[in-house]
């Protein structure tokens, strides 16, 4: 029901489950007991010309996940081309010298393989997983489009428009993708993370081949890089590949620290109301400015994503309980922290108002849930429960080759290091109760956030009558 | 009460009385028959170099008022530089080779003259007033720092200070200041007018002498500048002048057309409650997206300007009227029309709660207003008597030459011509009543707005408690 856009991803051929950055994907990790066979640790080390290499065996199987992460993404791009980071990673899939237009995925398909890419605010990044044995194929291919991409006037039409029906099918087409969308551009004033990943349709229309050239140039290079490969490999081996191909690649050497705005400090609740005759029931949803695991206080970001655990997440959280057990005002319920961004994080809490309620009625309760745990804070049963429930996602995690990949690579493409990903679980478990109701305090502060309302409303009334944009007018 | 922060003027040693750029001021002009000694019409003629020039002979009295407009403002900065247009507006009082630093106001006034700037989103402007026989003095001091200005690392350390200073004491010091900060920043979701002239204060403090510098060096040059010159002079003279002042500097061939991220179709309403004990009375604020006079379909600005006068303008208004006439639930209350910006318009309302009136009731009877005129219209009485008060508007204004001088390089800055300046008036006169009505409907829209809620609160409890951000609750 509610989306999330700060990750959109490309319909390349083969469509990949992927699991949510929000939260603990990205920074949980196996301890070095739970399992054989996968080293309990990563390997991490630099090419000469700069790009990171991480290493993750895992010998479990003859597979391999081969990832290449830019530090780049939608938050880089400049004003009026919003949407380019996103429209580049589709036309990285045409043609190099090497390979002919369009080939690439089917070149890695007739492999056996499956590949796909994704675009965030922070980071772009492609991926593929093959048997072992077609490694040194893969990255060979993936260190020649990272420069030397061949782009015709025909490629960017032709993707402009995949990327327009993007928009369409996903935001335009879904009021709460559009609602999120608003909230996002409401709760930056100031930083690009208000602007939407997949772009304003207005920019994305004027899009063009110098657009995407320029951008190419200047971020995809080794130095700008990072690359992870997990699976049935040894460190020896992937420095070795890696030195023969992404290692042949030139940095670049005029790479600018990216330079974007700092969020000035919050000053005022806001609130987005979206009348919306496409829209199912009424739903509540709310925004709070927080910060990311890279700009918190030590030990903020694991309070926060405990608290919203308890808060928020599943059938024994607070908010479900209390509103759609208990008080029986919303058929579903929750929330959920944001923690990876490199320059802030986000808190979510949404409901979806049931039957009759009024909008109000749930937003009140959603308060009050809120407002209980700022004052009174959580008990410790319940942090002994949510942090267990970490520890094991942990574990299940392991059985996952690409979402370990994924943890590296999204904690160090936003500046993080593989030891934050690797003692996080130490922190994790340091975090006393206190420290939730002290982050529930400080950060479910009502000037930090954005409440957005979605209402149905019959297709007539649409367009209608100047009036408040109060929800409780409606 | 209600600030609107469009225009940022310059602490400049004399302070002029400066007539809001919104609504009329910028188009009204004086008809033909009304004033002896003024000349209907101005000159419109370029130099080589491309500067405009525009003069408006108005033999009164031996004065001039002389302004250079730049076509730069506010919009046009780069992310994370906010504050870089409004700052070098301040710089340019410091010196150039010919002009010892900080001499430039003082020379104006041991010449008996007065001078100042100000900036704004589309523009920056400096204009000085002085007697007939100073104005080859202040020409040639203007074309010399049009070009030749020279700033120090200590200027720019100083300077900073002052636009640090000017933020606190005109924003942050002022609940109402910041909740029109905030206000504009949801208005727009891309366009940069949700960007504060005077800039975000954590940009502010980065801005260094080679921001400054880079931004002097490429949008101020006399084909990005407009000259105005009214007073006792005869275009002849002021050609020749001209010539052998700013026709010297060379013209900036490189000067990029500025590339402004278009504003997405509005889509949810918003609102922002600011909470603070500093506020007095408990206001609401709206504005609502609208064209400006270069954006519009032909007639609909001089209808909106009609319509806003009705609707908000003075005490005879029918927001007054109702709300605190006859209601009683406000002190103050009106609105108003601004469509003056290049790339859009804005209509906006407000109303300050009287005595203990909730500020929910005040809301409620503003949108009743604004309902009514677009279910209903207004009456042709109305119309006729809002245009007769633009028209006495604009004899008044022929006393002001600074007032007549403004109206042509604000029309021109921003795109317009002087046609579109002396048509204004017949233009007008063609409204009808069903105009007024078909852009209160067309615009007047709760998706196309923000609602701004001031609300005072004791001082204990400002940064308190996670709560909604729904006024209703406070």
């Amino acid at each position: 029901m509610i989306k999330i856009p700060a990750l959109t991803k490309c319909y390349a051929p083969f469509f990949i489950t992927f699991i949510s950055f929000l939260g603990i994907a990205m920074t949980s990790l196996p301890t070095a007991s739970v399992a054989k066979n996968i080293s309990a640790r990563a390997t991490h080390f630099s090419l000469q010309n700069g790009m990171d290499v991480v290493v993750i065996s895992d010998h479990r199987a003859p597979v391999v996940t081969h990832m290449v992460w830019y530090r780049v993404g939608a938050a880089d791009e400049t004003p009026g081309k919003s949407g380019i980071a996103h429209f580049l990673e589709h036309l990285l899939f045409k043609g190099t010298k090497e390979i002919p237009s369009g080939e690439f995925s089917k070149i890695i398909s007739r492999n056996g393989g499956q590949d796909n890419a994704f675009t965030g605010q922070d980071m772009t990044a492609y991926f593929q997983r093959v048997s072992k044995d077609r490694l040194p194929l893969v990255m060979k291919m993936e260190a020649d489009r990272m420069v030397n991409l061949r782009l015709t006037e025909n490629d960017v039409v032709t993707e402009r428009k995949v990327i327009l029906e993007e928009r369409r099918s996903r935001v335009d087409n879904d009021p709460s993708s559009i609602l999120s969308e608003q909230m996002f551009a409401a709760l930056y004033v100031s930083h690009p993370y208000g602007i939407p990943v997949i772009g304003w349709e207005d920019d994305m229309k004027k899009l063009n081949l110098q657009d995407a050239l320029g951008f190419y140039k200047h971020y995809y290079a080794p130095n700008n890089a990072i690359l992870v490969v997990a699976g049935d490999v040894n460190v020896d081996e992937v420095r070795k590949l890696a030195e023969e191909t992404y290692g042949k690649n030139a940095p670049n050497n005029k790479l600018a620290k990216q330079n974007r705005p700092p969020e000035p400090k919050p000053q005022a609740a806001r609130r987005v109301v979206l009348k919306d005759p496409r829209a199912g029931q009424a739903t509540v949803q709310r925004f709070y400015l927080a910060p990311s695991y890279l700009t918190a206080e030590p030990g903020e970001a694991e309070a926060l994503d405990l608290l919203m655990k308890i808060v928020g997440s599943g059938t024994t959280s607070r908010i479900y309980k209390k509103m759609v057990v208990k008080e029986k005002k919303a058929t579903s319920a929750g929330g959920w922290y944001s923690g990876s961004g490199r320059d802030s994080g986000r808190i979510g809490v949404y409901a979806v108002a049931a039957g009759e309620t009024p909008i109000e009625d749930a937003e009140k309760l959603l308060d009050q849930v809120l407002q209980d745990v700022a004052a009174n804070g959580v008990t410790q049963k319940e942090l002994d429960r949510a942090r267990n429930a970490y520890l094991a996602e942990y574990i299940y995690g392991l059985d996952s080759q690409s979402r370990l990949a994924r943890r590296y690579g999204s904690a160090l493409v936003t500046g993080g290091t593989i030891q934050d990903v690797e003692e996080w679980p130490e922190k994790l478990k340091k975090v006393v109760l206190g420290d939730l109701q002290r982050v529930a305090k400080k950060y479910l502060v009502e000037k930090r956030s954005v409440t957005g309302i979605l209402l149905p409303i019959p297709k007539e009334a649409a367009d209608q009558a100047p009036a408040s944009s109060s929800a409780k007018k409606s």
